[in-house]
């Protein structure tokens, strides 16, 4: 058993980690750190949003304040608003392991972006990581909510057909707005096609991971990604169609059978939190679906379905969905941490 | 004053109907059409969805069975269901001028598939129809509701840009579904990535507008259409992010100017029906959004807004809204029967 | 292991003692009984409308027509359509042990209306039944959905306190209306503050349940009961607030404690379906909430709160929630059945 | 012309007072005032919410700071958050004349709380007001969103049939909790039984405007009034249905006669804000709805429907709506306004 910590505990990631690791095997949440709740009891600190209920222990931790240098813990998740991720998250990484959902250290050079699944050489940006900052510890960051899913299913396809243009329409749940997020005055009966940053973040997250490791640094995939992103009044698991062209024919029923027999390194390793299968190919007209699906795999499964031709025998349409705190975010970085565990990246 | 009849007028879009004719300054509502509520007053006929409420007048007026040698009135609207309208649209197409939503004829090489303010010019097909059918009436139609509203944004920047590739992700109103239409145990909390038919429809329908008219018959325009349609727990106004490709180089600027600028017979004429703008472009990031666009115009324009680049210079994003029952629907054949008397078109 | 029927698979009840006996101790689902859809293999035949997948063992069984005497099962489960249920359910009940969620038998004199922890005693009605009717089997009911949870919050109330008028407003949810159900055009931004011969029977159901068994015969209770009911944009879960007199004093403390305390047969019993607690008090300001409290004891506890004073010493305010097909349907019956078998009524 | 003063331009009342007033025939809206945007432009400091836009004159219009000995207009509506409007509007009052929807001074005995309809006698307060407070202007007062339609319908039945005791449920709207308000995480597929203070505001507003004016003084009514508040995901409009007992015995027709005959001094002296009818009678079973009747009257009426009978001879159930942000608020208000200034209460 090891103890971790959860920076950003009382945001909705927070939550869902708190709910995660909760019934962990290998993990026990041990520090809770916030920011302006500092001091409070997790209870009085947050307001919790979910259906699931902490227990009484987990809800009587002190949330303390961010002082790395003070806590204890093998591990450290940290869920923190970006404006402020890129300082702290700093200064943790100089003592603790950390695993972040934060947008700040994403795209630097040497940070590992990771599913997985999709790309776990990429850990290997560690060895430059840790001789350029000269941390005593590590950053490791999980994708954009909107990102995962997409790599999770792009990454089959590329491989074998390669890609060489992606246009994908997201439907967004309005739990990745963060709580209070969006105001029911705006959602109900419409739907904003309009989320700050979100497509830059899906088009350059996506092609770091399905990027290639040479000379210990990651090329991005050349293919041409345009996102149009969307919020609908769904309260979890964003849907996503997807048109892809490929450089070698691509039938729907070969695409199928590439996503369907898709494994990785954590099916491999039998991790605690990897999905019997990271990607779930339904064959009904009408799913995936957020609230049918959102849930496949406890959430870390990406489900895909509607898989037809596009326009020509050299492109493909299909819609998938994946639970966005979860696989998008909570579950993903614990997932993550257990493969570095295993793999022995938590000492570099 | 002109005297015309509902084909279907129980229905959502027969709503529609009679709430924009209750006030026409040209078209007086005289006969009512419906199957099985013949012979009941409208009132007890009709399960009135919207929030207008039509007058006594109109309530109280007889429901007709389908009998058109014994109807009589200068233009028939149809909103037939499909699998009825073909036998019977003919029929009454047989004595009477008829303007139809259905879905039935609008293939046919010699039924003009009309939205006015972009391929009027396809009337001249009534020529061919009169002398094949050897109708005394004709029968002229509207396109699907989410071919309405992309035809109408797609078609200035085909002219001006010449479009090869249209990638169009919907996000549609359940009353696009009629009534009942879409169970609410299947759309609260959720999203449904599948509607019957629709994508097949959107792509040879606005292929079949944008054409040209080349002795006397319309060759389909030469465009690549890949369309991925959404319900959405929306009333109304079918929501859709495009992404196109030309063969000219486009900026978002001169796509804004072109599409502002772009105005048809309906405005030049002055139809009362017609609206100011046939397109209004939005500059705001997170606009159009149904709830806040779908009454632009009336219901008649179509509002464009998030104009942006594509992947590269020959290719741009954009989101448009356009109101699914009234320029996608009824508003949409009213107009055009407006065009076609102004034009000359009641007698061929 | 019993085998059991489902008669009316199809419906949204339906479905509902598919997922529930799926996993039964005792109970194993055996004869699936439809109208139009039988002949047809239930994956053919159903709708699903649930989040849960039954197994392919069980989709792939086969419907049969409602025929008894060709049947045969220990006990039969119907959820029918009220219209119907009369004659078909006495068909089952001539022949098998029937116990119902449809309305047509709760109010006859001579069959048990039941909640197992409320009023098990009056399966003792069963004599007479039999007497009466000389089936073979019987009949015993549950009661409509929202007097399910409303009894259960009673019945302690009434015991300790005796109630003179009870005044409830319930917000249902759109499952309780089956599927299709209510249109979505009816119900997003929308409250519809009725629903068919509801009031009607909250307060008659509630009455008979409350009531004391004497010389064989159901005496009702006498209260004064006027229900309000609406149905809101919710999935699952009816929410009813409460405003009641009594005979007695009644504090809110005091009327926590009965609430809290509260036990039944089921529980004393140990039943495999019994909730630990029948009634779950919560002391957030803002609880009981459907999404967060329907499934409190898998959907079979009633969860109470805000109970706060009413006008004066002898009344009292309070807010509960239940799930509708749950307790308010299958789960009940299941239930039932179980306290009958313990309890020696499967041979009256 | 008036020219007229809004304090809280930005909210969500301030909001509705901007487009009340932008087509007024006698307040022309001159200065706009707020707290934190005080400074910017209307445009920018406004998050504007609703379908309707202002023209381009009111969003460019100067947001000016709390000053009121700098500003000059011939009345101020208020409609600040409670926790300034204390001091706030004390200031004003004491050189402008300011008719206020916040709750800080409603219940102050020598200040008006007032529905036009209903108690406009109780504008003699200010005779009180004047002397004991010592200002040059006034502070007149309007209720709570959900006491203002209740108090409509009961005003002619308390007159008719005496009011005992009153048992309201109420289904309000998120737009009552101003913007952004209530997450979309806490309402799509949801319902919170809880709105702070509400249960009492709605009980002692009540009574004081249903009270009578003896020696000066506002003598509250003699009712027993039970609240029981829910928030419910629909946009605009609150519903309530209510249960009340009368000391005069009380049929459903004579109650629906008295509440359709209902008309006060807005509808004699014709006021350009009073609604044709303040009370709208509906007889369908299934009306009022929030969507379809919360604009009665451009939103300043309250309907009334499902008008039935209670437990007994002397009680009654009905349901009603009405808009909580026009007759709630800023409707009710300028309708005040209006009936001042035709009485002469200008000039105390």
């Amino acid at each position: 058993m090891f103890e971790v910590g959860i920076i950003g505990v009382t945001g909705m990631v927070g939550q869902q980690y708190v709910k995660l690791l909760a019934e962990h095997p290998w993990f026990k949440p041990k520090v809770f750190v916030g920011g302006k709740s500092a001091g409070k009891l997790y209870e009085e600190a947050v307001e919790w949003v979910g259906e699931y209920e902490p227990s009484k222990e987990l809800m009587r931790k002190q949330v303390e304040p961010a002082e790395p240098e003070r806590q204890k813990a093998d591990l450290f998740f940290s869920c923190l608003p970006s404006e402020i991720a890129k300082e702290l998250e700093a200064k943790y990484a100089a003592i603790h392991r950390v695993i972040s959902d934060a947008s700040a250290y994403r795209m630097e050079p040497d940070v590992p972006l990771i599913i997985p699944e999709v790309n776990p050489d990429h850990l290997e940006l560690l060895r430059e990581q840790r001789k350029r900052r000269g941390w005593k510890g590590f950053i490791v960051t999980g994708p954009n909510c909107t990102a995962a899913g997409l790599v999770m299913a792009l990454k089959p396809l590329h491989d074998e057909f390669k890609l060489k243009k992606v246009v994908v329409a997201t439907l967004q749940a309005v739990s990745g707005a963060g709580y209070p997020g969006v105001s029911s005055l705006l959602i109900i009966d419409n739907v904003i096609p309009y989320i700050k940053k979100e497509e830059e973040k899906v088009a350059i997250e996506s092609l770091k991971m399905l990027g290639t490791l040479e000379n210990g640094k990651v090329k991005p995939a050349n293919i041409m990604i345009a996102a149009m992103c969307h919020r609908v009044p769904v309260l979890d698991g964003h849907l996503e169609s997807v048109y892809i062209e490929t450089e070698r024919p691509i039938k729907p029923e070969d695409a199928k059978e590439v996503l369907r027999s898709f494994k990785g390194k954590p099916q491999e390793l039998k991790l605690p939190t990897a999905p019997k299968n990271p990607i779930v190919v339904r064959e009904e007209d009408d799913r995936p679906q957020p609230r049918k699906d959102r849930n496949a795999g406890n959430g870390m499964s990406t489900v895909v379905g509607r898989i037809r031709k596009g326009i020509d025998d050299y492109s493909l349409r299909f819609t998938l969905i994946s639970h966005n705190t979860i696989r998008g975010a909570a579950g993903n970085a614990i997932l993550t941490a257990e493969l570095m565990y295993k793999l022995g990246y938590w000492e570099v």
